[in-house]
């Protein structure tokens, strides 16, 4: 006998995690269309060469192996490398600035945990070819639409740049080199607190007033622009962050002109990301409710894709890990929970009413009610144990006494009713009733 | 520089495409959906040994490696064996009959060439645990309400049954064993005609007489009440094969009562459908309008599921390969043939009328109209060059003159034509023309 197990980390959806994961895509990509974003869809399997020198340490996670023909290939860890690769293959296709989305499936060779699996499925929203903050604030404005389409309460985008980060480790007196230590000690701020990043800067080589410097500036709070007026202040002399800053006002100015509340975004000094080849603005969507850490985030990234075109590509993206988000709205009971994709469950009453069922059926569905049928006739008992274990709503009985009544019996198994309704007028009564979720 | 090549047999989809694979995609869905199918997703990945011991002579074709720790994995070759190793691995979960729909991509280390890849797309259907004609039938109706609604022309659904052809091997008195070579040779008829399969019987030691009867009976042809019964008196004494024929009139009778059309499916005695698995109906839809093969088919598997589960489990499935339909439709001109998922463009006529023009992007946005909006303000004719360029029907301009005079250009630019209409009304106006066609 075969193995009957999936692979450790690579998990199998079942039904009831499927319909929630698939009213979370549909739900991305219902907003990614309305700003006219286009889907593209990339192969799962790339050569080798294509994905590596741009993970660094990480690279070891790669899933690689030769094909038939001896080609090292390998599994994609991302949809950003193959976003890069396409622009530059396509490039005489694609006019810029491109607006694409990406949802499917990539692979990390990590240790499985919570949260963390060896195939992961991403939305990946970017805007390539475009410099203006204007992208930025778009991208940001489809992270807030789609948290709050998909039920998220109180949740909070955190903005920063880049060159606030390389400004503030500047002003506080260290070289460009140092920066990098700085930038990752930043990024524990949430895990470790200001005390844990301070001994993480002092063991970096970091002195105290300096140390003591970057994390007052961190840590500044209030209304946008409040905390920008105020890194203004102590900034002042150092051009890259205060070009920065003005980038950020005019990318706080795109989300008012488009309607984002503006208690669902904040600037966060504190605010790093980890992934090295951001170059300008990064966000991160939290929310109290889910105190884990961030439920996901991006930024701009101006290097990366003209790697492959070899001319400067100024790009800004989001990646929706649709994993997370499934785990945490399972968890703070977001979003609907449906137990199967039937209403409906059509019975069979015995061998002689086969052909009434099945016409019954198929009225249903074209009335827009999705509609099991029974594959055996007889014991209706059986028939409505089946439904009800199924999670069907409705059973409905079409016997001999129903028919020449020119009736339908409609027994709400979740509600403990029956009642029988005009057999012509089935179909109508139970779309309306459902429609007004009655 | 690194590669800057998709893998040879593993396409990108470029939105044009992936719109058309899209709608392909959410057709099979609602109508999968309205059938009470439930969605399952199984991992990319398995086990090797999974995989192993089911596919003869093409288990050459699998993509295997060994992943960090040393396991034997390899990437799927179908949906069908990740379906069998899901319904024995949650047993206790899975209510038996089980509807269940897949989407997802295969491999196979073949040979590149037109319609075959060594990644592909696959949307299955299965009904796992139902012996039921009923089954059959439903699998049946699906398909050809599938293709109805995808708006293929002319399509007919050959149905055969594995015990018809076996009946006729031995009525013809050929050996259990022989009956291998007559599947075979049958299975090429709409390749290499009479001539054909009959000169391929005779090479497979088949002698004349009972080729000749072989070929009369394969292509008896009439309405399926008519080729059953003639099949009926030809196969008479055989009882399996007239077993076979009770079988295909019950989900025939399933096919009328779920209101099938009758000029969908015909009843073709010389339908063999590849696959060693199959053990009992068969199907293949087919089209005059694509006379290189068949759209898809598939047929009643029952020893298959039940091997991991140690336990008999019949099951009946088709599967629609995505890169077929999709390159038949582009072919056939079939589906909508939209360019971009944008109707709306909304120019920046200066930096003073961005707040106004995102405020009014937002707007149609909620109104159901999906918008582009420019990034950079200036220039109007580069803009509209741009929303043409991308397909975007609609270019809408908001100066200072629409502002000062409460109004909104909006500009079509297919048909090359231009109104102001009210800056409060124009989302509705848009929306209302829009969902009319106009």
């Amino acid at each position: 006998m075969p193995a009957i197990q999936n692979v450790k980390g690579m998990r199998d959806h079942l039904p009831a995690d499927m319909m929630l994961r698939q009213y979370i895509v549909n739900t991305l990509t219902r907003i990614s269309e309305a700003h006219g974003f286009e889907p593209l869809q990339t192969p799962v399997i790339e050569y080798a060469e294509t994905l590596e020198g741009k993970l660094g340490d990480d690279e070891k996670l790669i899933y690689r192996f030769e094909d038939h023909g001896g080609r090292r290939l390998a599994l994609r860890y991302d949809q950003t490398v193959p976003l890069a690769r396409v622009t530059a293959q396509y490039a005489s296709q694609l006019a810029l600035p491109w607006r694409r989305y990406a949802y499917g499936p990539s692979y990390r060779g990590e240790r499985p945990a919570r949260g963390r699996y060896r195939e992961f499925y991403q939305f990946d929203l970017d805007i390539v070819g475009s410099a203006s903050p204007l992208a930025d604030a778009e991208i940001v404005a489809i992270l807030c639409e789609a948290l709050a389409a998909l039920g998220f309460p109180d949740f909070v985008t955190l903005l920063n740049h880049r060159q606030i980060i390389g400004g503030i480790a500047r002003v506080s007196g260290l070289s460009e080199a140092a920066a990098g230590g700085v930038y990752r000690a930043i990024d524990k701020f949430d895990k470790i607190g200001a005390q844990g990043v301070r001994a993480e800067l002092l063991k970096s080589g970091v002195d105290e007033a300096a140390a003591d410097r970057i994390l007052e500036l961190v840590q500044i709070e209030g209304a946008p622009a409040e905390v920008l007026a105020a890194l203004e202040q102590r900034l002042a002399g150092d051009e890259r962050a205060l070009a920065a800053i003005a980038n950020l006002r005019a990318v706080i100015a795109g989300l008012t002109a488009m309607g984002v509340p503006a208690d669902q975004y904040r600037v966060a000094p504190r605010l790093a990301r980890g992934l090295s080849y951001y170059t300008g603005v990064v966000f991160e969507a939290i929310t109290p409710h889910w105190p884990e850490g961030s439920l996901l985030g991006g930024g701009r990234y101006d290097d990366l894709i003209g790697l492959f075109a070899g001319r400067n590509i100024p790009t800004v993206g989001l990646a929706f890990g649709i994993d997370r988000l499934h785990d945490v709205m399972l968890e703070l009971n977001l979003g609907p929970r449906p137990r199967t994709t039937a209403v409906a469950f059509v019975t069979l009453f015995g061998p002689e009413q086969v052909a009434d069922s099945l016409a019954l059926a198929a009225e249903l569905r074209a009335a827009g009610i999705n509609t099991l049928i029974a594959l055996e006739p007889g014991n209706l008992g059986k028939q409505f144990k089946e439904a009800d274990r199924r999670g069907v709503r409705l059973a409905l009985v079409l016997g001999p006494d129903e028919i020449a009544r020119g009736e339908v019996v409609v027994k709400d198994l979740q509600r403990g009713e029956q009642h029988a309704l005009p057999r012509a007028a089935v179909a109508s009564l139970l779309a309306e009733a459902l429609t007004e979720g009655a």
